[in-house]
């Protein structure tokens, strides 16, 4: 038998779930909900309907797990609550600095309904959360480091997408390799911002417009690029749509750590990615997620969890048996 | 509130099992116990009494977890299910081959006495165990793989021990870089034994021996070397004193899986460990397994765990807030 799928949401999160459910031998696609007019939406799953998301809960005794593919600003804070009074829920809400009120509001929705919420997964938070935690608790004397990429921000890109004069761009996060060599011996260097990261920009331009100008906005801008060193290329749109039409990314998360009566040995745990595709890895993620939570369900269990409360197994299609004489 | 652990066995293992209770927070040796006469046995800890085996099981309810630092060989398979019985306990067990049996074991003991046991925990089976279950889970198409070192192989160093005219040896066991860099770049090559590990062998001889014959020896024998690529150095003993004293490991879990409706993305998921002591590092898992144990038994469970069945939260001292705020 298999779990039953509810993707809302059909951007590039949502189709890679669909892909993700396609790769898996143990899960469903039964519906996709969206926001714009249905009959105008595509998939690539034959004889799956596509509803409006207002038919959702009408549809809760179809569905085993309902997979919400919005956005952290202002989709999942009011979706991922809502809908775990009726569905089992799974997220990638990212803002961590609200993930505390975010797992508040859906541990309670999710306890009222007896459902499972699990927010917050994919690879950051997600899996190098969970590497975090375990490297922490395997090593308590140590000092943590995560790098990002190479890889595709899409939040940098937009940013420089709102610059006057500005038709496309994509933006990269580079970690400093110097930094990671020097992390990877052993040293525990305090690193800025602007140590462990450079940016590079690929931008189309609108005709005349002053490149000079477009430049210097996106290396001054607060926040998402003047603690960095940044460097900006023009292109064609040719160019860019060649060079930069898909969205890889990674990093690397690195505990250093001592041990020995006297902290006399070095330690290094480092855990990597490096992924062609964000929104399918991300996707693959929460698919597995998906099954935890419909395996907790079953066993009677509610509320929300993150990563840091599911055991491994449940992520797992393999029995424990078949878990433990094969990869344990 | 401290965890009170008992050491069962003081050797390389449980000496490090003692360094990681000092560098926790929020566990407390209270007694170690050994075959030897407890009067010859010397710790590092001040004011911690060193018992006899015998006497173990009378002291049941002093201790919260007894951590088992035998061999996998002999000691475990009696040991593990012995104590799971009287005792909250930890093993290391480490003979791939034989969990399944062991785990039956344990958990008909541990549930009789209404105790947990975990078994396998430390980096391999245990950490890497984790890793592949969790990326298998995560991207179900692709090919895992492992690699060893570079490190002390202990079992490898005995069996040249074991060779006529041989007074010490040393075995480290090398991954080869080719092979490695052709996963990374996600190829998905079938290697054999040969093309992903050397073995360099460090032989301190008895004096007169015949090196070519020892040399030989070591080379061709079966399971251990005939299979790898090896090289014999000859060294003295100071020598060996000197520069092979230490015991680090490590080695490299990566799995290499695809995405997408066609399988048409790639991606590389890599865990590394570079550890200048393979038992301190061994040691500072088990007592992290130690204290979920403690957590698991105290909130009613019994029986036998693995790495797979506890949830991720367990083995940190910082509660479910603390943890999605910070590491999260």
């Amino acid at each position: 038998m298999s779990i039953r799928i509810g993707i809302m949401g059909y951007g590039n999160l949502g189709r890679g779930v669909e892909c993700a459910i396609r790769n898996s031998e143990d899960a469903e696609l039964v519906a996709v909900f969206t926001r714009r007019d249905p009959k105008m939406v595509d998939i690539l799953t034959p004889n799956v309907p596509v509803y409006s998301v207002d038919q959702a809960i009408s549809k809760k005794d179809d569905i085993d797990v309902l997979i919400l593919c919005g956005g952290s600003a202002t989709d999942l804070p009011v979706q991922t609550p809502k809908f775990a009074e009726y569905f089992n829920v799974v997220d990638s809400f990212d803002t961590h600095a609200k993930i505390p009120e975010h797992f508040a509001n859906v541990d309670a929705a999710a306890k009222k309904g007896g459902k499972v919420g699990v927010i917050s997964v994919g690879w950051d938070p997600g899996m190098f959360s969970l590497n975090r935690l375990y490297a922490n608790a395997v090593l308590p004397k140590g000092q943590d480091y995560t790098f990002w990429g190479k890889g595709v921000s899409q939040g940098h890109s937009d940013a420089i997408r709102r610059i006057d004069g500005v038709k496309d761009a994509r933006q990269y996060t580079i970690p400093v390799e110097s930094a990671l060599e020097a992390v990877r011996s052993g040293e525990t260097p305090e690193l800025t911002t602007r140590q462990k990261h450079t940016r590079e920009c690929f931008v189309v331009a609108e005709e005349g417009a002053d490149l000079e100008r477009i430049e210097r906005e996106i290396k001054t801008m607060p926040n998402y690029f003047a603690d960095y060193d940044t460097t900006v290329h023009f292109i064609t749109e040719e160019e860019m749509k060649r060079d930069h039409s898909t969205l890889p990314h990674g990093g690397f998360v690195i505990r250093s750590g001592k041990t020995g009566w006297d902290l006399e040995h070095t330690h290094i745990i480092e855990y990597s990615l490096k992924l062609d595709s964000n929104p399918e890895f991300t996707s693959s993620v929460i698919l597995a997620y998906a099954r935890a939570a419909y395996r907790l369900n079953q066993e009677g269990q509610s509320g929300c969890k993150t990563a840091f409360d599911i055991a491994p197994a449940y992520l797992s299609a393999q029995s424990g048996e078949e878990l433990r004489a094969h990869l344990l």
